[in-house]
Formats: C-alpha cells, structure tokens, sequence
C-alpha cells in the first residue's frame, strides 16, 4: 500500500533526496527508486533474529541488467554500500541493510527467460520465485529440486545467495548443484558471465560456484542458468516413531549405509511434534521422542519403505506406519513444513541453528542439545534433514526478557561450538551473513580466513558489496 | 626401472644438483628427489599432442604434507616454477614441466585413509588411482561415480586439477560434484583446508570447487575428502544403429526431453566403429553411420531400455539391440574405451578434441565437423558422451608430416570454434592446459578473463604455481 503511494508521486520522494539518488535517477525511472524513510525501513532486514540492521538511504528496483549496472557504477562512483536483496526470507541477516546503503532489490527482474526440456536448462532473472520456476519447470514434466522452506515466496537470486537447501537435499542436493551459469554485474558495474548452458564444462575457474553462497559479497546476479531434472514420481512418505533420539540417529545411519537413497528423510524431536500438534491439531504421536519422515519417489515406493520401514523397526522404531497415499504423504509433509512456525509460537520467538555434522555423528549432536537446553533451561525444539546431518535445533524464548535472550543467545553459540567439534558445520544450508561472522574464522580457520578475504578483495576492492556480511 | 636405479644411488644425483636441489633434500629424503636427466624428463609432459615441454629441474616426489609444505617453501624462497603432476594421462598439456621447473608428482601419496559408509565419503591423498578408489568403495557396497577413461591409472589429484569427467556423468555427475573438501598447500606452504565432511555446508566461499578443475595453479591438493554413492545394480547396454549423424542426435534429443535418465549415452561415428572394428575385430555394424550406445543402472534396466530403444527408433533407428546380459554389455563398453587407442592407429596420431555443446545443438556439431574434416581433408572421428552433448572429435594425421600436422590443428581450432558459436565450450572435461589456452579468453571474454586472473594473483601472486598454464 504504502509502497504504492509513494510510487505515484516520485518528484516529491527526490525532493529529499540528496546526490546518490539524484545519479541514481539518471538511470533508473523514478517508481524504481524509494526513498520515504517509512517505505525503505521496510526493506531494513531479513528474517534472522538478533542481527543489526542499519537505515537504507535508499531502495531501487531494477528491471533491467543496464539498471543494475547504473546502480553498482552510481554505487562505486560516490562509494556507496550496496545491499542485494531478494524476498528476504533468510535466516543470518546476510540481506540486512547497513546505515546509509543502496538497498538493491532484485525482485522486479522476476521473468523465466527460457524453459528447455532437451538441454534441461532453465534461463531465468534473479526475481523468480522458487516456487514460480518449479511449476513453470513441471509444465515440461521437470523439476528445479532445491526445495528450501520459503520456496513458495524466496527467490532463485536468494537462493544463489546462499546456496540454499531444502527438504530434498538428501537425494537432490542444494542449489550449488544447479546452478550451470550466471551473468553477474560487479561491484564496478561491468557485466561478467560465468560458466555455461552446457551440461558439462571446465574452461578457467570455476567462478559461478564461488558466487554461489557468496551473500551478495562479490557481484550481483543478474542472470542464472539452471540445471533442471526430470519431473520424478510423486512421493510417498513414511513415519516411523522412536523411544529415543538416539534410536532415530541409529535407523538414519542404518538406512544411510544400506544404500538406500530416499527423496527425504527428516526428524522432528518431541518438543516439535507438540509444538506442531498444538498449533495445527495434526494428531502426531505425542508419546514419541522422535519421529523420523521418510520417502521415496521411486517407481515402486511402497516397497523402497516397507524396506526402510524395517530398517527403522530393527533400529528399535516403537512404530512405523506409511502413508496410504498422495494425500496422506501430503499431510505428514505439511507438519513438516510447519515445525519452525509452531516452535515460534511456544514463546513468539526463536534463533535457528543451522548446524550440519558428518550423518554419523548425529545422535551425538541430539544428545548435546539436550544437554545445552537443560543447561540453559530453555525450550529447544529440533527438526532436522537427518540424511544430511543437517539440523535446526530451534531455541524458543521470550524476546522481551532480556535475560532470557540472552541464554537464547548463549545456547545457540554452544550448539554451533558443539557442531564444530563433532567435525561439523556452523551452516549447512542459511548461510553466514551477520548471525555467524564471528564463528566463521572459527570453522575456517586463520590460512581459510585469508584466503577468503583475498578473494573478496579481488571481486570488491572498495568493499562495497554487502560490506559486514561474512567478514 | 631407471627410476629405481636412480633411486639406489643419490648421493650421486645430489652431487650434480644445484642450490635448489641442496634445500630440498634439507626436507625430503633422496629417494625423493630425481635429477639425472633422463629421468626427470620422462616426467615432462602428459598424454596431449602438440603442447611444448621444457626439462624440469628436479623431479620430487613427497609422500607427506609436510614434506609437499617444504618443497613450496623452497619453491616461493628461490622463486622456482612448480608443475604439479598425477600419472599424467591428461590432454591438454596441463602437467607439462617448463624449464628449471620442480615437477612436483603426487603420485606416493596413495593412501585411502577412510572409507566410510554411514557418511558416504572417502577420504584419501592425491596420488590415489581412480580404479583403486572406485575398487575399494566397492567393497563397502558404494561407489565412486566419476570415470575418465584413464580410471586404471590417472590419480584423484588428476582428476581433481581438471574436474574430469567420463561415461558415467550424464547420469552422475562430472568429479566436480564429487569433492566436499580438500587439504590444499598454498603458494607459500601454508597449509589450507577448505569445505567439508557434511553432506552440506555454505561457511563462507566455495573454495573446494575453486580449486577443482585449477589445473595446480592455485595450490597443492594433498588430501581430499571425496562423496560417494551407494553401488547401483551393473548397467545392462543396448546398441542402436543409425542411417545418419543427425537421426542419432535426434534419438539423444527425445531420449533426454522425454525424462529418461541413461547411466550411460554415447556415441561414435561411422570411422570410430571401422577403427575399432580394424583394431579389435569386435564385430561392430559397419554399415552403421553413428552407432549410439545406452544404460541403465536401474531396477529393471532391460524394461527401461525397451522404452529407450523404441525412441531411437521413432527417431529411425535401423537397429536396435540390447545387451542380453552384464558381458555382453561389457563387450559393448570396451568398443567405446577402445575408440581413441583406434582412431591413434588410423594415422599413428591424434588430437583429442573436448568441445561440449547444449545437446540440442549436437547434430549441427556433427554436421560441423564432417564439414570441417572435408575442408581439411582429413580423417575426423567422432566420439561423443551424447547425452551431455560432450563431443571427442579425434583429428586422425601423421606427425611426421608437417602440412598434414597443420592441417591438423586448424581443424581441431575450427571445431573448438565451431563449438563456440554453438553455445558451447571449448573444454567440457579435459581442461585448458597449454593446448586451448589462446582459447580460453574467446569464451569467457575480457571481464571473465580479469577475474580469472585476479583470483590466481589472489593465491598465487608470485606465479609459482604451474605458470603458463590456462592464462
């Protein structure tokens, strides 16, 4: 509403507005640049909790590859920071503004260029939303796999930003695997294209996956070209309740090592089944300490579960019960999909942790969190994409008691130290953005540290693109 | 057998050896450094034609990190040039020595040190063969897809310089998607780790795939922590005959767009069949014009090359046959293994080209290259990983002709360029080398060619590291 008004009486926003936006102007027309402090605050952060955001002095809406130029070219001229940013749907405020800043929104460069079931490529502008390029991609009997939970509303720039994953991963992997090319704008506004539309290359470094999960820190993407697979089957799921989380980790492994390759494969601990029921009324088994979701998309997936189903009953599964269908699988999806939303409602906020460790090692991380939760008297629910290891013990807390928050704070520090040292990551799938800048040289190292910053410096002397995240 | 006579006799090496030679042996013993001559300059090139080689200084050969650590340290104090090498069975003159270089071969540090089944990784130093890999995850029911045809000899490291590729990726993948973290000593001999042993993790900048496909000029791979896949079933082969280059390329198309996922999709030409028919008397149908050959891994593979085999038809196959089991289905393979090792004995030598193209656009290549061996009149086989539109045409001519050899590499130039103009690469899993390096800056352009070389300065601002390669 707000956004639309302003819109209608651009003179009036530029009245205000001092030489940045002047330049910016000369390239960009007037209902792409914001300035009414009330409309750009909106654009101030994405959805992570605990991380600064400053004041941008300004938001533009490119529609245009020339656009973008003319924004990062205004932006290196007057040495101006500039944010990217896509739906702002990410959780490490790696799309946060910084005081002062062009805010560039991407979401306006929202057109699927080319769809090619032949070259199974996708050709498409940053905007797209995920959810959008997925259906368009099943029109041709594809699929774009990268599933990450903000899929119907994030964007494929977004999801290039920070190497997104998904429900999916365990069997499609994230979107760093399909992504084949890009045209990106640098931070002096010259346009560079990387990689290729072929199915295979290796001409020079392989810059397009250094831009992906690059959080916006070497260029701005303008551009994607995108692996696509074919449509597979529709999946059925299966879910297996366990006694113990510990149980759970044992049936992940046993499926893991048996060969089995499910489409997915998930965990939602006790707190979260009855955050879930309590919100949704889904009728999950309360009594259980752990559940585990399993599916197949295979041509037989009655049978791929009742294998994995006995996987999980030697593994000491108190019950598994597989879904008798579309609609059934459907369901135990949508709790799924709800866990992080029911475990805000617990006490109406929470930080999501992001740790992934070696699969092998995650009954040990289950156990810690439970530990750090006690410790800190905190309530942590944890969901997981347990074939990746990748979990998200969620802290839930009280933001408005500021002692609380901070043992919030504390126990989410404390899980991410735990993943380190059982050979993990601080993030498998969110990225570092503001949340974990300090843990990074912790995972890297200080070589891996240097290193990185090289790179940086090479892509973005004047530090402007998206300068505080990462680093 | 010269390289052990040597090695029983260092101190005699050492004598003629320079101060370079003195301040390596402070960190490696004899054994590991090679001076005499003839030795070292068995070790200056690999398997590519027309790429210029110049006598190393000194051969090393480490066995441990600290060791690879000391040479660089020496390498960076005297400012001498290092070429690292695997088994050298590369193609594009990537691993060939400059003068007074240190060659730098990994190829003793062949240890696996883990294989692990729950995590699906391996972990193992460079000098690890391929087959031996492959072999050993076997033994853990998993498998470790990627495949150059040089798998019973190159090394991890190799392939890791130049992302290799093989028969296995139109359904797995290229080496690339393969590595999740490696151990890297840099210019300077600090040691660096990069990635992971998670299924997932975006902590900062993809370095891991930086370095895979750098061709050793960013650093020294010394370990790598590798993904492997659960074993599929054995892949059962089916062999289609076509009147024409461009009906084969059109069954490719319609087998790629109706959703099919082949573990294998090749082709080859009318003068690869002969070839391999001369070379081996395997029977091949001569008549044929492009003979196209396709797995499946699969549950039912013979139910899904059925379905396969009805689309080459469609697309007017003159013949259809499927293997009727695992070695007739071999025998099938070892045509297409024997094809280059044929097309060399057509004229006593070869240029390999690697040019991969969009697949819709493979029939025009090979149009293309029929045009360009007429205009040239030469011999040009075509080999092709059709499915990822990954052609090998193979200029057939006889080095000791020189108009002949011009010849030669003129066509093999026009093919690449021909690529180009198809929207594809001049190098979809050989590497750049020396042999494409003129050629390197007409894909990627100017910006993409800054870039490049801003990153090498980056990690290796004295130009140590494989200098004259790629750039």
């Amino acid at each position: 509403m707000i956004v639309s008004r302003i819109e209608a009486r651009p003179d009036e926003d530029t009245v205000a507005a001092g030489p940045l936006v002047g330049r910016l102007l000369d390239g960009l027309p007037p209902e792409a640049v914001l300035t009414d402090p009330d409309v750009t605050a909106s654009y101030a952060h994405d959805m992570a909790s605990f991380c600064p955001a400053g004041a941008p002095a300004v938001v533009v809406l490119p529609r245009t590859v020339e656009q973008v130029q003319h924004v990062m070219r205004t932006a290196t001229a007057l040495r101006v920071p500039v944010v990217p940013q896509g739906a702002r749907t990410g959780l490490s405020g790696a799309a946060n503004a910084t005081d002062g800043c062009i805010v560039l929104s991407l979401t306006r460069m929202d057109a699927i260029l080319e769809i090619n079931p032949v070259d199974r490529v996708a050709v498409v502008e940053p905007g797209v939303v995920n959810a959008a390029l997925s259906r368009a991609a099943g029109e041709h009997g594809l699929s774009y796999p990268p599933d990450p939970s903000s899929w119907e509303t994030c964007t494929i720039g977004g999801n290039i930003g920070t190497a997104s994953g998904g429900l999916c991963c365990v069997k499609y992997g994230v979107t760093a695997e399909y992504v084949l090319g890009l045209d990106v704008v640098l931070a002096d506004g010259r346009l560079m294209s990387t990689g290729r539309r072929t199915a295979k290359g290796v001409a020079g470094y392989d810059l397009t996956r250094l831009f992906v999960g690059s959080e916006g820190s070497l260029g701005i993407v303008v551009r994607a070209i995108l692996a696509l697979r074919p449509r597979p089957p529709r999946q059925l799921v299966l879910a297996a309740e366990f006694a113990s989380g510990a149980a759970a980790c044992d049936a992940v492994c046993r499926i893991m090592a048996g060969g089995h390759v499910p489409s997915l494969l998930e965990l939602m601990d006790r707190t979260t089944v009855r955050a879930v029921n309590d919100m949704a009324r889904m009728g999950l088994p309360e009594s259980t300490e752990a559940l585990l979701l399993a599916a197949f998309d295979t041509t037989d997936p009655a049978a791929d579960l009742a294998a994995l189903g006995a996987l999980c009953e030697a593994a000491g599964a108190t019950g598994v019960v597989p879904a008798e269908d579309a609609a059934e699988s459907e369901l135990l999806l949508q709790a799924r999909r709800l866990s992080l939303v029911a475990l805000e409602a617990v006490k109406g906020t929470t930080m999501i942790d992001d740790v992934c460790v070696p699969r092998s090692r995650l009954g040990e991380l289950l156990d810690g969190v439970e530990r750090i939760a006690e410790k800190y008297r905190l309530t942590i629910g944890v969901v997981a994409h347990a074939g990746d290891g990748n979990t998200h013990p969620t802290v839930c807390f009280d933001a408005r008691d500021p002692e609380e928050s901070r043992r919030a704070r504390d126990s989410f520090d404390e899980i991410m130290a735990l993943g380190l040292e059982l050979g993990g990551t601080i993030t498998g799938e969110h990225g570092v953005g503001v949340l974990k800048k300090e843990w990074l040289a912790r995972e890297i190292g200080p070589v891996g540290m240097e290193m990185q910053r090289a790179v940086k410096q090479a892509f973005d002397p004047l530090n402007l693109l998206n300068p505080g995240k990462l680093f």
